[in-house]
């Protein structure tokens, strides 16, 4: 086997496991934490609920509240500076993507210096960041595990990838009461990009032993828990989704991803769909484009979803991806491509192909795809 | 969910992946690296090698060499002093169970001072160690991945566990080719431990879905590449089963283990065996001690062990119980204890299982054991 690297954060997971946090920071030397989250948690009460916690354990805190969602350049240069005037020491996020990015953003400026732009791409952060702990209030995003952070450079329009181990944070509290509140529809959405990130992470070039049973689990959680979770709001659904959620962010932290979140990267930026939209959509076409490059690993993924095994290794596949869009089409989300982009944008799709077959995400896809043949699986998905 | 904790080190696995030792120190904000080996490990020319690659990346270390088997209290204690007398900054440890464990006794006395001793016991370790790098040149002690450190105390006599999460190093490097030379008792000793692992963690009371998918994949590669390992020795064989110890390091540190664990302690310490000759002999009688009371669960490890699951849980669950009593047989080692225990010494069962009962790992075996019961246990493995 060549080189694998597999980075997680420490994980605190369960019901209650917020009040772990002053623990949590003090072990990582803090005497002052720097504390990112946004209104939204803040009128919820989290924010008051944390500063409490981070009190009751004697230590000092600074409270940073400026995050907008698709967090900006300026903006994370502007909290590095506040950070540093501070004389902070650990960094806490309590929030969804946005604020544990913006506090990675922070992170590496704070350490490193210079501008966000600097560290664009894989494995550009070289000094070791502040220790970070951070608390998912979605479980959905991964970034409270994964060693990915996005920020939009606002001159040049485009969300700029950041990847490397260390923005691994040290600590990840996983609290199933904070997640009680959360929509339907963004149970459906966390559960499905999941599932995604799940299924294309163990297809992924790069795979390892490390990532792959970590896939099948969540998969396996999500088939099983997403129906209940959505019909009951059960906590104990939810705490299932949650644990694929982590799952799968190991996965794909770790394995990357494929054809399929290349081109929703693509769609979801020229049309502004969240992942959750696009993957019911595209997802089993693009496993069918990928079925000859990786019949038995396909054939492990229909094994978990049916929960059994067929007569041979393409049966079993091919029966698993029908499975999988009877389960989508159990829930009330659009199927096809054409129920959410007008007939009038579909000349778009030729550009935005071409623009997928750049992604990173298409390095690590089992088959090797042309924009022509990202084009045909559009008009498949049609 | 009750709170769970989950922590690994950041794992750089693969052929080669020593090279990779400079880097990770420097990513670590190491200027001086503290490196911890033995003897023998320098004899193999590995020692200089990793000096080597420290300079090659610009790293000034200083070389601690005074690891011994098993290591004493006063040995952590100079090497604390050493190793702060040395300005140094990142702790690398290079070799087997010994020279880690060193390395994390110097660590906890050079950052929390005072004595060994006083670190005894979970969770009293309380400010942040310096960063660790640690090499395994035997992938089986586990202790390149799990929050235990084992250090003797002299006087005493013991051998003290000391437990807590900030002992699991910042990195840990498993590269194949370093483990090319173990011997063939070497090869089994460490797999048939790491399936004991991997078993009792599955089994734990505390195991948790981040556990239970590591404990079934270390199963599996055992199960499928002991034998050729052993016969062959080829190279991917030895690469996935230190995978799979791996995977019960990942698993056992996270989940704790069983009453299988807890007789190999006080049997091992009473007349000096080894846990990899203990488990043949015990493991699948406390498994079937444990099955009434972990019946599906045991079924799941039948199922890895078969490859298939029967028509009902207890019958999965008891030919995966056979088999594995089949796969040890088919290695030349011990199967029953008055192999390896003179008849003269039977009288110290009695003893060795009242100190059983009261061994950590017995907190988290699923059935509850009463000294009694294991001595039952001892005379149906006898």
């Amino acid at each position: 086997m060549e080189t694998t690297k597999f980075a997680i954060p420490e994980i605190i997971f369960g019901r209650g496991s917020l009040n772990y946090a002053g623990q949590c920071a003090l072990r990582l030397g803090a005497k002052k934490v720097f504390l990112v989250s946004d209104t939204g948690i803040e009128e919820a009460g989290w924010v008051q609920r944390l500063m409490d916690i981070l009190e009751e354990a004697g230590i000092d805190w600074i409270y940073y509240p400026r995050v907008t969602p698709n967090p900006r350049d300026f903006e994370v240069e502007q909290g590095a500076e506040f950070y540093l005037k501070n004389g902070a020491d650990v960094i806490m996020a309590l929030g969804g993507g946005s604020s544990m990015d913006t506090a990675k953003g922070i992170a590496i400026i704070a350490s490193n210096g210079g501008k966000i732009q600097d560290y664009e791409g894989a494995n550009r952060v070289q000094h070791p960041l502040p220790p970070m702990v951070f608390i998912t209030t979605t479980a959905g995003s991964g970034s409270d595990i994964s060693q990915f952070c996005i920020i939009t450079d606002v001159k040049r329009g485009v969300k700029m990838s950041i990847i490397t181990r260390t923005l691994v944070p040290n600590i990840s509290i996983v609290d199933p009461l904070i997640l009680r509140t959360k929509s339907e529809t963004l149970i459906i959405q966390s559960a499905v990009d999941a599932l995604a990130h799940a299924v294309e992470a163990y297809l992924s070039r790069i795979a390892s032993p490390f990532t792959e049973p970590q896939s099948l689990k969540a998969i396996d959680l999500i088939m099983r828990n997403l129906q209940d979770a959505v019909e009951t709001r059960s906590l104990d659904s939810l705490e299932k989704l949650s644990i694929a959620s982590i799952a799968a962010s190991t996965a794909f932290s770790n394995a990357g991803l494929g054809a399929e979140h290349a081109l929703a990267h693509s769609l979801g930026g020229h049309f502004d769909m969240s992942h959750g939209v696009v993957h019911p959509i595209m997802l089993t076409t693009v496993m069918r484009f990928n079925l000859p490059s990786c019949t038995s690993k396909m054939a492990d993924i229909g094994r978990v979803v049916l929960n059994k095994r067929l007569g041979s290794d393409l049966d079993t596949a091919v029966q698993g991806i029908e499975k999988l869009e009877a389960f989508f089409a159990s829930f009330n989300v659009p199927l096809k491509l054409h129920q959410v982009v007008p007939a009038e944008d579909k000349k778009h799709l030729e550009p935005i192909c071409k623009m997928a077959v750049h992604d990173a995400c298409n390095l690590t896809n089992p088959r090797p795809a042309s924009w022509e043949e990202f084009l045909v699986i559009c008009e498949e998905a049609w």
